[in-house]
């Protein structure tokens, strides 16, 4: 951690907006960046801690010429998803930046836009490292994220089970499609972590995962998760014409700049979305619809579950008959997700 | 945390390594590589946690061709030398890569230095991410360490107080003395984290940093910790002949490739150590000698702290007969520590 203080200006400059406000202080077992580690306040009785890391590399998640205020935020926001698919809340982050050179201006920026979702989620940066790399190479940002959960209440992706009903949160697609187009989106830049919605399904729903990698790439980790957990295939049915379009998804269909069937890949298939991804019994139908409505959120059951006789399990696109989707859409879905490597 | 499984290569050995007989695992409430993120469970009463983050970017902290084993080792250990400057024991670290492609003989080394690390000092692997780069970008390995002090405990930099005396464990400078002659060296490549000697040092010792930036460096954040803490300016008085000289340092003065005050200069400025530097009243010397003897690590009393009337504060270097050292090689010692951007 000590590299943090070698650039004054970073340093001094993290110290002063890390603290500021943030209840993770008030604890006299609190310590944040200035030492060679940060020092964690226990918590409450009953709890436990969760952490998860992600980190952003410029050319590979997101282009140079980005809003740093969005880069800011979006390093932040990614990892608040991970917490808010397994119920909790946040603790505190650190951060380790790969940095060209000290551009104060887009240093600034960065920061604000990382401070201000640090304190909007009562998340503080305590600790990390910054290391000067050359013109050449680039930009990255690793973030690792304290979360806080109920002892054994995390929703894990391997608790789902076969009945369980599948459900979406806000809209799908538009990331995807921003990025198809290297246009700006609000749901690609200033993704919004579902930390409230994670920590309300605790109990309720049987399994979570955000959507990273796309939905059907979520659905299947979840599957794959839930069926080696319960030593049993299970399969998920989702209705096609269920999928919640993004905004600007619904724009471009209605300005027929988009087919249907093209707007519904993307939703099925698009990364970096940041919705929650969760199943939940039959009995929960009328909680979730209550929870979605409390926090404004839109929650779209999009399918169910089922125990498969035989592996391979898999996703059964469905249109609105019940039918199966066409062939070649149903295999462009079945094969969404993202490999790095091989992208 | 899910792209770590997007590899199958890397995410079934990652997880069958990780989880390999470390007692992290015991618990029901663990939940270690393979969900949205991992789950700690409580520590044991009256402890807290401790992170640290450290990241090591290829041509900045290492060579290309360096033994992809000993940077395996490597990345781990400077962040369990920060756990060690606070006294704490390691609980388990996440892992965040950025690399070129999947060499996998290269990985299969890389992962067995890491986890050789890892097993001997309990702290096992439970998350992180994998990214691609581009084939001419620096691969980068950042990991944050988790660990866990008893309350209130840590071993901090600012706890010095006039007084006390400097102590140093094992022997400095040939880390960047071999960084000098581009050649390999145990120091620079397998560092040792003085785990067990910051944990016998809680109680003990009154301030303690770990040495990655050089001696003087260190020994200037302390007094500046130390001094802003009490309010009051500490100055070090230092013994230039008591510094312990490392094993490549004693064979090149025997054979006199190295004259005396260099090599004190490569023990005074040189990085990478991950020794530990750490203050304590006189009355601790015995108990000190006892730990370093127990422990069969040698502890060095190097010189002490004294309130200063006026600032600044800062390093005075005394040769055998209490005179000040040469002004040259004062200044050269000085200014030691590295500023990433500056090199």
């Amino acid at each position: 951690m000590a590299s943090l203080g070698e650039f004054d200006f970073i340093g001094q400059f993290l110290k002063s907006q890390a603290a500021q406000g943030q209840p993770f202080f008030d604890s006299p077992l609190a310590l944040g960046i200035g030492d060679d580690a940060a020092l964690i306040p226990p918590l409450p009785a009953g709890e436990q801690f969760v952490v998860a890391t992600d980190m952003l590399v410029e050319g590979r998640h997101y282009r140079a010429d980005v809003d740093p205020a969005s880069l800011g935020h979006k390093v932040l926001a990614v990892n608040l998803s991970d917490l808010a698919a397994m119920g909790a809340r946040p603790v505190a982050f650190t951060l380790a930046a790969a940095l060209r050179s000290i551009d104060q201006r887009w240093l600034r920026l960065f920061l604000t836009g990382l401070f201000d979702l640090a304190r909007s989620t009562q998340c503080p940066l305590i600790g990390g490292d910054t290391v000067g790399v050359l013109s050449d190479a680039p930009q990255s940002f690793s973030v690792t994220v304290l979360g806080a959960v109920p002892q054994g209440k995390a929703l894990l992706r391997s608790g789902a089970r076969p009945g369980d009903e599948l459900w979406v949160s806000g809209s799908l697609g538009d990331a995807a499609y921003a990025v198809s187009r290297w246009v700006a989106d609000p749901k690609l830049d200033w993704p919004s972590p579902r930390l409230a919605l994670g920590q309300r399904l605790q109990g309720l729903a049987s399994a979570a995962i955000d959507i990273s990698d796309g939905l059907s790439a979520e659905v299947r980790h979840l599957l794959e998760e839930s069926g080696s957990h319960r030593s049993v295939a299970i399969s998920a049915t989702i209705d096609w014409q269920t999928l919640p379009l993004g905004p600007s998804l619904r724009l471009a269909l209605q300005s027929q700049s988009i087919s249907d069937d093209r707007a519904r890949v993307f939703a099925a298939t698009g990364g970096d979305e940041y919705e929650l991804l969760f199943a939940a019994p039959v009995s929960a139908r009328d909680k979730v619809g209550e929870i979605g409505a409390s926090l404004g959120l839109p929650l779209t059951r999009i399918g169910s579950l089922a125990a498969t006789p035989a592996s391979p399990c898999g996703i059964f696109w469905r249109d609105d008959q019940g039918q199966p989707i066409p062939a070649e859409l149903a295999s462009e879905c079945g094969q969404g997700g993202f490999d790095h490597f091989k992208s």
